[in-house]
């Protein structure tokens, strides 16, 4: 069987990374940018393009201090009551930048005087024309259904803006060696916890904090190319009500990078573990799949896309899925 | 057996109800705010509370045009990062009052210039002395683990804030009207759908838009009561990625409302049935299980917790699960 589209678009990751940030967009466009005059930020994205917004929001909340709403597209395309954005920043995430509804939501946050900013693959896209300003993520053609490198990217390039905005040299390291550290991810493998998914009715992520956006994208890989109900908590809303939905046929992934949430991750996995349930963990001294080791807290949980991706491709092919076109699915999302 | 504390908070729900609307202490907190002069409102809860905040958040940005950002408390009490929240309204919602997070992003809003507002059943707790304001939901005592008249009664002490606040007649005519509705949804047999939650692995919820905090509620009371792997999606993120999870075996439950989005769910159970899925729908032309007939389309979803409460309870018996304390759960959500 010749390579999926998938498995070679998660091989590129490492040079989409490379080119993205060689091409210093994130720089230009926050010169555009004042964090004292931007009262708040609203983010709109659907999927794994939300996904790359959870992980920019805690970036955009903890480096520069600004409340980060998530856009609701229904509010303005259903009840068509947008709400007051004048002076916010809205961002728009999308891969294809094609899906209406957030077409027209950005639309209307420009026209309620916002500064909108398009983070897309095409910036030709119509929702790169929408926006005042467009950040491209240059992750070049995506074939397979099931967005790996686009969800890398849009989460490179969201964390790109916000260390040049906000002046943070930290973050501009990690990103530095981010690409390097993608490339040895490549060699991770995470069979061990594909092995987990074999015979699991669902399945169960967990994290934290800048990992939240992470384990909301695995579960949701799990779900569109595995058919496997899986459910990206975080650590804080596993250990109450859903813990309960948590047997011993049902694995769980427990993502850790080295920051100030970590220690609650340690704990959650470890009472999870003294319960007889099965975790498998990325990270810290609970770790069970291979590692780099740490790097930049806010950098690790995108490296983690990478191992996990590939394990979900290769589950794939040997339950004999196509993970390049999942049934039912479709490239772009059409939602009004 | 006798009657569980869950179904006998169920059942007190219409009272409950009726007594937090006589008491008028929403028109009360309305007057002291002013859409004018606060740019946006930030809520905070977890679990049954968040989905109350869910439920808020929709109202708040079609009728008083607030832009809404859902409080991560991981940001204030992890990374200690609290975001600029001068002038904005922060509501903290929280059954207890006591989680020790909630309280500190409470306190942290404070600090920060926001005016802040409880939405808790003990007037009493840290949570209320936490803030400038105070709005006693009025639920009476809880004995369940699993809540259920304090979410209603959240939800409704919400929608009478913004109905006294923004002056829409029509929501205030709807939820004078409510106790009446709830009363009689108590008589609603929702058996079939519990009887298609019987052998499932898992199990989806969906609506959308003033529907979405009820559907995210109901997911999370299937998973702590019935320890079921439960999804609630929204209607335009089931069409896409997560539609692939959905298989034969996993029931689906649609909840719809009369309002603008109510399409957008027809055509998803019409799709999903259409591709030998099993839903069951409540409301409109694919309804399948018993209803009241549509009411105000921010009432109705709050009624449609007491059917899905019931059925929830009743299949918890059925299965030899104690609702009152399942496993492993406490009242008071502890998070640091």
């Amino acid at each position: 069987m010749s390579a999926t589209f998938m498995s070679r678009e998660i091989a590129e990751i490492p040079q989409a990374a490379a080119r993205l940030l060689a091409a210093g967009e994130a720089t230009r466009i926050a010169q555009a940018l004042s964090p004292e005059t931007i009262p708040f930020v609203v983010l709109c994205g659907r999927g794994s393009s939300g996904h790359a917004g959870v992980a920019l929001r805690y970036l955009i909340e903890t480096r520069l201090g600004l409340p980060v709403s998530a856009s609701a597209p229904s509010v303005v395309t259903g009840y068509a009551r947008p709400p007051r954005v004048k002076g916010a920043l809205f961002v728009v995430v999308s891969q294809s930048g094609r899906s209406p509804d957030l077409v027209a939501a950005t639309q209307a946050a420009r026209a309620g005087g916002a500064l909108t900013l398009a983070l897309v693959n095409d910036p030709d896209s119509p929702a790169a024309r929408a926006s005042d300003l467009v950040l491209p993520i240059l992750a070049g053609p995506e074939r397979a259904v099931a967005a790996t490198k686009t969800v890398t990217n849009s989460m490179i390039a969201g964390a790109a803006l916000v260390a040049a905005w906000a002046g943070d040299r930290d973050l501009v390291d990690g990103l530095a060696v981010l690409p390097e550290r993608l490339d040895r991810a490549l060699a991770l493998d995470w069979s061990a916890w594909g092995a987990d998914l074999e015979s699991a009715p669902a399945a169960f992520v967990t994290g934290r904090g800048h990992g939240l956006g992470t384990v909301r994208e695995i579960a949701l890989k799990l779900a569109e190319t595995l058919r496997l109900p899986a459910l990206g908590y975080s650590a804080a809303e596993l250990r109450h009500g859903p813990r309960a939905s948590v047997s011993a046929g049902t694995p769980v992934l427990a993502l850790r990078q080295a920051d100030a949430v970590a220690d609650g991750i340690d704990d959650l996995v470890r009472d999870l573990r003294r319960d007889g349930l099965r975790v498998q963990a990325c990270g810290g001294p609970a770790g069970t799949l291979p590692w780099l080791g740490d790097g930049h807290p806010a950098c690790d949980p995108i490296a983690m896309l990478v191992p996990a991706y590939r394990a979900i491709e290769a589950e794939a092919r040997r339950r004999g899925l196509d993970p390049d076109a999942p049934a039912g699915l479709t490239k772009v999302t059409e939602t009004l």
